[in-house]
Parts: structure tokens; C-alpha cells; sequence
């Protein structure tokens, strides 16, 4: 039982761990691993006081490391869904459970909104993960959307657990095996019936994502499918916590962090803008103290 | 004229200095010499994010150098008041007066209460600024409270214009002139009666400051004088500015650092705990981003 658990291990998560370690609680952060953050594509960041003109890796590595010789312990996977078990909550990943007396959501800039039906059939056919949910689908047609940089693993897990996959992306990655179809494009429908899922719209691209070319849909497709995959490297707030309150995209949460929900806390991005590093390091500092006044 | 005077050095005001030239809008700090900020006798900072085990003075210098590399102008000076002019503001110093379209307090943590008397005699022989208000006590009687590092000068400075100063302090500062009367001590209250300041009463004390002994005022002693000279590195926020809100010693803003006054904004120690420089630091960059907002 950790008594802090964070999700996300950008400049809100890490400075949220690094202030929760200087108030000596176990914390465990939960994250994507740095190099696959979107601030490590930034190339130089200029207004971040005490570390001039900095790249976004060298700066989450910095504070990581930070992080971590302060004693806070990392997993790099993906939490699938956050439980509400009374005194403590259960984090879920395709591996494994964690469990935390609190929790501190520094998720980052919140994904685009979910596609069309894609809370309809969250469940009856719509998954997040196919190490959790790829047996039901074993000899079905499934759509793989692949949004994060393990996608291609996991749709060959379902192809060889003898699903038809068809993946879709904007860029197509390496590495796919043979058996599984692929469409350079974008999701643009969930399609179903009471019984769950039937099948998806979508936009062939271009599959040079540079390109204005690229922007510019070619052709609508449509396909027949029992189960869609979407692999992203964040699930939406709403998906992950049930009951979670919103305010447009963001998380709702006061200005110490606290959310709607007792023992659960936000920071970063995830709440709102300015989408800026000081901004993120000060509101995980805060919802660090407000989690430490929590655990009481 | 400025578009935004910050009035403060420490991590708050240099984050907002930071960000407010990345916005590329024409910044003022005003502010103490860096060794004098109470930050600069922290020895060892383990929670700030990217800087680990950092003293407080080396933090200051490199956010101060950050600062200064884009471009922000600094005068290391008091600044005694802020007077709103309409469009602008007007903020007086004891040698000179500077303009702008915004002002951000980064104040640091508020001084302790006033002393009893204070803001009651405040312009009837309380006063924070012997330059200011010298000529008018030629040949009186005035108390020194000497509590900042240019007490001493502005002691002699009263004792050239011919007043028969009496310097109350804590620890007495060497280079007094031999004039002036010296007591280790701490202020009580200021007295006086319709037409102004009458005396004080204080508490005479150990010099020694850290010993324990310091603290158990040893006899209390009462003197007639005309005018009360209290020399803080810091003016109280509601001394700064007529008519700006506070919350108990702190100053009233909301998350994005606007305080009820238009075009005056705060962060830092002086809005709220916790006093640490990662919040610190995202409270500056976001009353920055209200006050490039609020210039339009």
C-alpha cells in the first residue's frame, strides 16, 4: 500500500513526488516513459526559472532523476482505470494492480475528445487493452487504432491470439506481423448495435504525416468488426475514474488540486492552461501538500 | 513606461519576470539586493524541480541571471509606494519615481503585524523612509527601527539633517555615527495624541540575538520623540497600496494571481502557504500570463 500514487510523470507528477518525498510518504508514479512525453519533443524551453534554455528530455530527466535519489519509486506502464475501494483507491494496468491511499492525476494535456461511440461501447466491444480483453476477441475482426508507441505489440498479441487485425493509424509502425492489415488513416466512427460493436468508419490518409497532403482525408472507408482497440498512451479522466468531474477537457480541481473526489488530486496540464512547465511544477507541489493533508 | 513593474526578486518575481519576457513585454523588477532576500540564508533546497540540492543564494543568482540574459531591467531599490494614475501606475522609491501599465507584488513572505501605533501614526510622525521625510524632524526627537540592511546609512542621513536619533534594533549595525544613541531592543507601540506621535515604549534586550536569552526581553523602557523612523526592507502590502484586499497578513488573489485591484496582480509568499519556490514559481508565471492578458 503506497500512501501516493501518480499518474504521469511529467513536470506536474514529478514535482508532485519529489515534494511528497520531502515529506517523507511512499510514492509510486506511474508513467509513460520520459522519451515517449510530449515535452521531450520540445527542443528548447527558455522560461523555466533556474535551468536556461533546456530541452524538454534533458529537463524530465533532470528532475526524475530527482525524483528518484529522493526515493520515490517508478513503473513505466499505463494505468487502464483508477477504483474507489473505501479507505484507498486500486490502480489497474494490463499487468498489474497497485494500490494507494491517494492519488495525484498529472496527466498531461488532456487527448482530443473521445471518437463518436466511443463511450457508447466501452465494454460491449470498445477496449483499452488487449493483454486485458484480447481473449474475448479471439477469432473476431478487431480494429486496432494505434496511438501509442506499444501499439504494434499489441495488436500482434491479438493476431497471434488468432483475432483478424485490421490497424489503423495515422503512421504506420514497423515491425507489425504479416497476417494483419493495415491502413495508414484516422478513426472517425464507432458503429453498433444493442449488442455491442458492428464495425467502423474511417479516413484513409496519406501516410506522410508531414505533409499538408496529409491533412487532407483521401477516401471514407467502412468495416465490419466485433471489438476496436484504442491504444493511446493516456486514457481520457472520464474513462479512467468513473464520476470524475470535468470542466470542458480538463480536470476540475481547486486551486490546491483537489478534485471532486476525496483523496484524489490534480495538477499540470490536465487542469487547465497555460500549458506551461512552472505552471505544472507549482499546482504538483500543491497537490502534493494537499494529498499529505489528506493522509493526515 | 513599463508594461509591468515586478515588485520582488525572489522565485516568484523572477518567474513572472521570466515568462513576462518570453511574452516579450517590457519588464521592471524592483526589488532588494538578492544576498538580502531571507531565501538567500536557506542553505540546502531538495524540492525544486530540475535544481536539486541547491542553496537558496546560488538559486536566486541563476534564476536573477535567467532573467537578466531575456532581457528584464532590474533596480535594486525599496519601493515605498504604488499609486494607481488611471492607465498606469506611479511607484515611488526614495530617490526616484518609476512608471507602468501593470504591476505584479511578489512581496515575499508578509513582515509580522504592524506594531501597535503604526498605521494609526502613519504620516503623523510614522514614517518608512528617511530621505523622504527627514527635513521635517531637523531638530527632533525621532526613534530609528532599524530592521534592513541601509537602516544604519538613514540613521546617519537624520543625524546630518540635525535630529537627535535614538536606533533601536535587535543586533545594533556597526558605522552608526557617534551622535546617535543606540539600543539593543524591540519596539512595543508607538504613542501619541491628536496631534501625532508622543513616544514608544520598548523592550530592551540581550545583543546577542542567538541565544536563547535574546528572546526574554530583559526591561522595558519608554521615550519621548516626534517622529518614528521604521526601516523595513519590506513595506506592508496594505501600506504599499491604498485600498488592496488582504486575507488575514496575506494578499487576496485569485488562481491567476489577480488581486481586486485591475492591473495589480500577486503571487508568492505573499498570497499564501505553503512558502515554497516551486509554487512560488508557478504563481509568478501565471499572474505573468494575467498581466499580459490585462495589457491586451
Amino acid at each position: 500500500m503506497h500512501d501516493i500514487a501518480i499518474i504521469g510523470a511529467g513536470p506536474a507528477g514529478l514535482s508532485a513526488a519529489i515534494t511528497a518525498r520531502a515529506r517523507n510518504k511512499d510514492v509510486l508514479v506511474l508513467s509513460n516513459k520520459p522519451q515517449d512525453s510530449p515535452l521531450a519533443k520540445s527542443h528548447l524551453i527558455d522560461n523555466y526559472p533556474g535551468l536556461p534554455k533546456v530541452s524538454g528530455l534533458a529537463l524530465l530527466e533532470q528532475m526524475l532523476a530527482q525524483a528518484r535519489s529522493l526515493g520515490a519509486h517508478f513503473e513505466f506502464t499505463r494505468v487502464l482505470s483508477v477504483l474507489p475501494m473505501g479507505e484507498h483507491f486500486t490502480l489497474t494496468t494490463s499487468d498489474a494492480n497497485f494500490e494507494a491511499r491517494s492519488v495525484i492525476l498529472a496527466l498531461g494535456t488532456p487527448q482530443a475528445r473521445a471518437y463518436p461511440g466511443e463511450q457508447e461501447f466501452l465494454g460491449r466491444g470498445v477496449s483499452y487493452c488487449a493483454t486485458c480483453d484480447g481473449m474475448l476477441y479471439r477469432n473476431a475482426h478487431v480494429v486496432v487504432v494505434g496511438e501509442n508507441p506499444e501499439a504494434a505489440e499489441e495488436a500482434n498479441f491479438l493476431a497471434e491470439l488468432g483475432a483478424k487485425v485490421f490497424y489503423l493509424a495515422p503512421k504506420l509502425p514497423p515491425g507489425l506481423e504479416q497476417g494483419i492489415f493495415q491502413q495508414a488513416g484516422r478513426l472517425l466512427a464507432i458503429e453498433g448495435d444493442m449488442m455491442g460493436v458492428t464495425g467502423v468508419r474511417f479516413a484513409e490518409q496519406c501516410e506522410d504525416a508531414g505533409s499538408a497532403e496529409a491533412d487532407s482525408d483521401r477516401a471514407e472507408g467502412t468495416l465490419s468488426c466485433q471489438g476496436v482497440f484504442i491504444l493511446r498512451s493516456q486514457i481520457a479522466p472520464s474513462a479512467l475514474i468513473a464520476g470524475l468531474e470535468l470542466a470542458g477537457n480538463f480536470i476540475a480541481a481547486d486551486a490546491n488540486g483537489c478534485t471532486n473526489i476525496p483523496g484524489v488530486f490534480a495538477a499540470g496540464d490536465c487542469v487547465g492552461k497555460p500549458l506551461q512547465v512552472a505552471k505544472a511544477v507549482g499546482q504538483g507541489q500543491l497537490a502534493a501538500f494537499a494529498a499529505v493533508e489528506h493522509l493526515g
